[in-house]
């Protein structure tokens, strides 16, 4: 692993890093912001994964997560969107929302995109190793959050793990990518036809099959372009009233999809996770 | 005015905004920020001049003052650091330094920078009379605070308007550009070589020549790399010591020149100007 670049803010050390990822087959940067902490402590870790476009970058520089991180004691981890590079498969147009920066957390079965988009096993696997080995981090004191894309990412993942993960967030998450034409898309391209095999990587499919977490909080801009046709949590709120999972769903009046969007419920999202973390 | 955008964060509204400038005789660019306030109600404006080679969205995106400024109920205004454009003269070698995004705050009276250079003129009557006129803004209580050379240019303009400005503070500024190569390069290539036209644009060359504030705040980061070259922060205190003005300049361990460095300290900020303002 690399060191990119480590930079002092609220006390702690905000940090860049790079390494040749064995699940991608790729390099792979992501970035970790830990808090000011006393020496040997180890200190509970939130994942955030990013939405379409994305890199660590985004987030590291407009989520206004650093703050609330310093005071509450969180390790704060963003990894990339998707694997990167030469040799590394792209929508044949070039379209924002499939193949770079839109690896939709899922291991790829359908060529080109099996050798290198496996982002479920590298951001499951592969970089909590990482993060286990390099920083003070308590692993077994780990939650999960996500914007959009990296919404579906949290709530799958944390729906799937939910041994590791202690509370889930998301920002305007896509709650049931088999139901809206970006996951369609996705899940088709890299997974293939047979909608069976979608379902583990669908958050309300997985509820409907039996997931079970004890609490999930929502935050949704009203104002978000992409909330009829995309993100749809009304189907999140039906699948978990149905499973009797308590469901925080916050319609957020004149709120967008964006930076502003995320930054301006951030602290809040990291208090809730502190509170079932610390 | 041009609306750009406007987005809702942090319960008030980040817009950006664009309009033909008569001081620069260029389209400018700028962004502010109203926080939520009740109906009618007029508010306290901070100023945030920015530093070499931005823009106003270096800030607007990286600052993460709006969490402060909705607490607070402070309108936030982030102007841009030069004309930009078609005919717009630049630094002949195109640094980083001089010319595009490098305005110092001046009225350049030097060829060919004379025509659009008019940075002063902009910031301290052009565009305080439009946000005087589109923004709920109360203009009699208003304070500045800024960045590098944009600290420069809150030190200067609010030593020389203390009527103006309740409250100056700077991030690392350039605190006596007379004296330093960033200073002397503008200073001569936009006013030219004589340096007795140069001190109305030096903030300690104004201090030493009578210049009176109530109080100043400076934070500035020990592992800035410009510290020993370019800022010089002991001048200030020389100065302000001397002239009996009391300063608090807080050297940050560990701290560079970034906007992590700045966002840190930006609530901070924020708070001492609120109750100068407010």
């Amino acid at each position: 692993m690399e060191t990119v670049s480590t930079t002092k803010a609220f006390g702690g050390w905000q940090g860049v890093y790079r390494h040749t990822s064995t699940a991608t087959g790729t390099e792979m940067s992501f970035s970790v912001y830990v808090p000011p902490h006393a020496e040997g402590a180890t200190l509970p870790v939130v994942w955030y994964l990013s939405g379409l476009t994305c890199t660590h970058a985004n987030v590291t520089e407009k989520g206004e997560f650093r703050a609330a991180c310093a005071e509450l004691g969180l390790i704060f981890v963003a990894p990339d969107t998707s694997p990167r590079g030469e040799g590394v498969a792209d929508d044949p147009s070039g379209a924002y929302d499939f193949g770079l920066g839109a690896g939709f957390y899922v291991d790829a079965t359908e060529e080109p995109f099996a050798r290198h988009y496996r982002m479920w096993s590298y951001v499951t696997e592969e970089l909590p190793a990482l993060i286990a080995t390099h920083f003070p981090a308590d692993m077994a004191r780990q939650s999960i959050m996500g914007h959009s894309m990296g919404g579906h990412g949290a709530l799958t993942i944390g729906l799937r793990l939910s041994d590791r993960f202690k509370a889930i967030s998301g920002f305007a998450p896509i709650v049931a990518p088999s139901q809206v034409p970006w996951g369609e898309k996705a899940l088709a391209g890299y997974l293939g036809a047979d909608r069976k095999l979608w379902a583990k990587h669908d958050a309300v499919t997985l509820i409907e099959d039996g997931a079970r977490v004890p609490a999930l909080l929502i935050d949704q801009g009203e104002a978000d372009p992409f909330l009829e046709e995309q993100l749809r949590p009304g189907l999140l709120e039906a699948a978990c009233a149905k499973a009797s999972i308590p469901l925080t769903l916050r319609l957020q009046p004149g709120y967008d999809h964006s930076y502003y969007f995320i930054s301006t419920f951030m602290a809040d999202h990291l208090r809730w996770h502190a509170t079932r973390l610390t």
